[in-house]
């Protein structure tokens, strides 16, 4: 059977990188768009709340849009959407917990879902424009996440979606692995897998695992028993829950995401809590230290969560004490070790035992380990594969993977963001680019913190800054007032009068061998004379601000 | 036999925190100091070079100091001691490999050995006063380190050094098992016992088994083969070389720390060089492929390391080339996971094959883990048991460990920097607390960066900074000039010119309501009304400064 039609694949989001997942599938005059993420920003953002994927394509290719779907409820595969909907508008497909959490976030911002958004089934297809689009469900660290089977004119392809695969899952529904090999019988033009965890030998044990782990510590622990977990990881909550039921525990829940995830999950169908089972925290707070346990968030150390804030003593409605035991079941996402450490030690200080350890089996990944990974490519026998996901040292490991099962290497494409990806009958090629720049929210302003703003703000907080102003005559150009000199971050005023003395009196040199008139001259002699006196006095080199002000007549 | 004296062991830093260790025995009127480190600043110092442990406590009992011993050559045990040496003169024992990398840094700050100061070959004796302190060899990631048997009219103490037990040492000097037993024979007050590596199960590998990995890539690489580490790690470098030479590699080092390792290492009989193994990495890039190894720095992801910029093809000398094969024999010091992240994501980029993930064995630990920890206790049979060397966590879980072990709870001390403990023969009790703060040095200046610079720089980092400038005539209090308004790293000037007139207009609006001869008033108004006015509009807090110069007769 010939397929006339190329199909492409933009990623604008996710590959190379972790987080603000964003691809959009092209076939003909039609395009679908697959998740709209968002990324939490790193150390060298400073002041940046968040990080969206750049609409610039979207926006040139309205027209061709027919629809986004949503693969599950994570922030990295929806968090975009709001600010997506604002600029263009497109029917939204997806699970109902990925929607019913999208949802408020919209709610939130104002923004309702366009007309023709419905929630789907996992199992469930739908048609958008040339696309017909298949969910199929797969076991992740959050409900209800889907990967797609795509078919169109130029033939059919998988997304995984964030996936692993638990036997012996917490809510009994194992991954449909005959559907799986039912589409590889139809024949899978090309395979895009999560990349996630490729570095990993192995399976991912099975989130009951952490099940067996919670009952142990439920049972065992003499005083209260504290758990600690992405917010969003139902099946872990659901597992605390039955633990806790187990041991005589009633259950408490401080932080404003759990309350919400519980509030959310258990309204649509995805938790289930016993009568009974839950309780205040004021109401926990007086019962026996045995007959407790806390919920709580602050799994990432984040100083503002419900734990840290119960570490050091600052949360108003609990407190961590002596004899307690904190489970901390999640893993530092890259980048947070720093901050879960130290939560840890304050919660030692605090006298409490704390459970955190790799090999207390207390979190499992929610992604599949190498061995999950062949097992999806042999389920599913793609003709291409292209490994998504993950930063690039991930998609490197999974496209060897690939080839050690037998793909050959001009099937398998490592892309990045912004490549587009023509897959043809035959081959599969980079066929263009386009942008995908991080685009930073701050604030309210989405979009006007760039790079200068950044590096002004790396330098500010490495070296401090030096404000020097100068009231200069405006007929004249000599000095009428100043110059003055303050700053901050740079040295201690109070003890550095010596050296702010000398350096007024640089400026002064300075200034008197030029024309201050000429205010662009003035700036920059000053900004680099003072400049080389403070580093050969200090070794620092703050930000230099020259400030000008004239007065004179006709002020 | 009973023992008349006390003992007191102050703790100034390495406690609690992973990071300039100093400790201080005291027994009468003679007091031994053990190590003097530094340790290196984290993301929340912004601008800060290096942080130094508290000196207040010698300074106030420089007449009892009788001598500064230094266990290994790791910057977090004799960083500190150029800077302590310009305060307090001292004699300072330490092995021949610490004290040769000591030297190099008092030759660099200009500072001598205090008279009296001597190598130790690893068993020897020395006497400071009432001490008589016996060195014994352990293994670590550094040659040449010993723990210290302190012996005094208190007793004798054990300070375990930073240790693991290898039983296939490198160098083949075992650790004397015998000698440690010999130890508990005589009857040990206390032992002081590394805790890094508490959180451990089981063993650490011996450093052997990264020779056999480096064999075989070295063997079956098809290209160049580049290894970054450690660059005090002599052990490894040997390895390298070895594993080079069984391959007919020649090998070259690129990175000034290696370089100058290889160089006194050989001197001091450290590292064996066959001749002919090691060229210029000019002559190495004139080599074939497949007979070529590069020993660079960079093994933490340093932006301007070797390995760093010949990633990013920034280097002068060389440059990773697909079909390199780079070996990260090294693992990420806590905080610098990222940035090694990022390293290995560029390497893979530019096409070469990389080996750093944890289970390909290129890298083990110099510190031992539980088992070993156990096996320590377990020689040297202490009274009483002190967990050093470790966050706050890893203290805990090695006092649990000793408690497992029998030690009885009350024996079990857990301390953090500041602490004086005191060990009579019956009780070790906490007797009282010295200063321990953090000391930062920032550029040429010693701890003149204190907490307010720091808090400033961190909120210039997060939010920028906005300046105000008004003239105001020295009589009537009214506006001459101004307001003015610039900023860095809060918005684009250019793009926020609407802004930035409204915050003008705002400020006007503020002054007509104030006598402008109040300065203190007028900048008090100006911080708040213009901070809530920008929050409001933009959701960010830049540091205000507002500024305030005056014109007028008799200026």
């Amino acid at each position: 059977m010939a397929k006339k039609q190329a199909l492409t694949v933009t990623f604008i989001g996710g590959l190379g990188e972790v987080g603000k997942n964003m691809m959009v599938f092209g076939c003909g005059e039609d395009m679908l768009i697959v998740d709209a993420g968002i990324t939490f920003p790193r150390d060298e953002d400073p002041g940046v709340d968040i990080i969206l994927p750049d609409f610039s394509f979207l926006h040139e290719n309205r027209d061709r849009l027919r629809g986004l779907v949503i693969t599950h409820g994570h922030e990295d595969h929806l968090g975009a959407v709001p600010y997506l909907l604002k600029e263009v508008r497109l029917p939204v497909y997806g699970t109902s917990l990925a929607l019913g959490l999208l949802e408020d976030k919209l709610r939130e911002q104002g923004v309702k879902l366009p007309r023709g958004s419905r929630t789907v089934t996992p199992g469930e297809k739908f048609r958008a424009a040339c696309f017909e689009v298949e969910t199929f469900r797969v076991n992740h660290s959050i409900a209800d996440t889907v990967g797609l089977a795509i078919d169109s004119p130029a033939g059919l392809v998988v997304h995984s979606g964030d996936f692993k695969f638990d036997q012996t899952p917490v809510d009994g529904k194992v991954t449909d692995l005959g559907r799986l090999a039912g589409y590889a019988e139809r024949g899978v033009l090309a395979l895009l897998s999560d990349s996630t965890n490729a570095e990993r030998p192995g399976y991912t044990p099975s989130e009951r695992t952490v099940g067996r782990a919670l009952d142990e510590i439920c049972r065992h622990a003499q005083g209260r028993v504290l758990v600690t977990t992405f917010a969003s990881n139902v099946h872990r909550i659901q597992q605390v829950l039955w633990a806790a039921g187990k041991a005589d525990r009633k259950v408490a829940v401080v932080g404003r995401s759990i309350e919400r995830t519980v509030e959310v999950a258990s309204r649509l169908g995805y938790l289930e809590v016993p009568d009974g089972l839950m309780v205040e925290v004021e109401q926990a707070n007086r019962l026996p230290a045995a007959g407790v346990v806390l919920m709580t968030t602050g799994s990432q150390g984040e100083p503002l969560s419900a734990l840290s804030r119960m570490a050091s003593g600052d949360h108003r409605r609990a407190e961590v004490r002596q004899g307690d035991t904190v489970v901390i079941a999640a893993t530092p996402v890259p980048g947070n070790e720093r901050l879960v450490a130290r939560t840890v030690d304050q919660l030692f200080r605090r006298g409490a035992e704390v459970v955190y350890e790799a090999h207390r089996g207390v979190h499992v990944s929610g992604h599949g380990s190498r061995e999950e990974l062949k097992l999806m490519i042999n389920l599913v026998r793609p003709k291409f594969f292209v490994p998504i996901h993950g930063a690039y040292r991930h998609l490197v490991r999974h496209a060897e993977l690939a080839c050690e099962l037998g793909i050959p290497e001009r099937n398998v494409q490592v892309a990045e963001n912004g490549a587009v990806l023509e897959f043809t009958g035959d081959r599969v090629r980079e066929a263009g680019r386009v942008p995908a720049e991080n685009v930073m929210v701050d604030g309210l302003g989405v979009g006007d913190v760039g790079g200068v703003v950044i590096r002004d703000r790396l330098q500010l907080a490495q070296e401090g800054v030096v404000v020097v102003f100068l009231v200069l005559d405006r007929k004249t150009g000599t000095l009428a007032a100043g110059p003055d000199i303050i700053s901050r971050g740079f040295v201690y005023m109070r003890e550095s009068e010596e050296l702010i003395g000398e350096a007024r009196q640089k400026v002064a040199e300075l200034l008197a061998r030029l024309d201050g008139r000429d205010w662009a001259a003035v700036k920059g002699a000053v900004r680099e004379g003072l400049g080389r006196f403070l580093f050969e006095r200090t070794g620092r080199r703050p930000v230099l601000l020259p400030v000008i002000l004239e007065v004179g007549d006709g002020q």
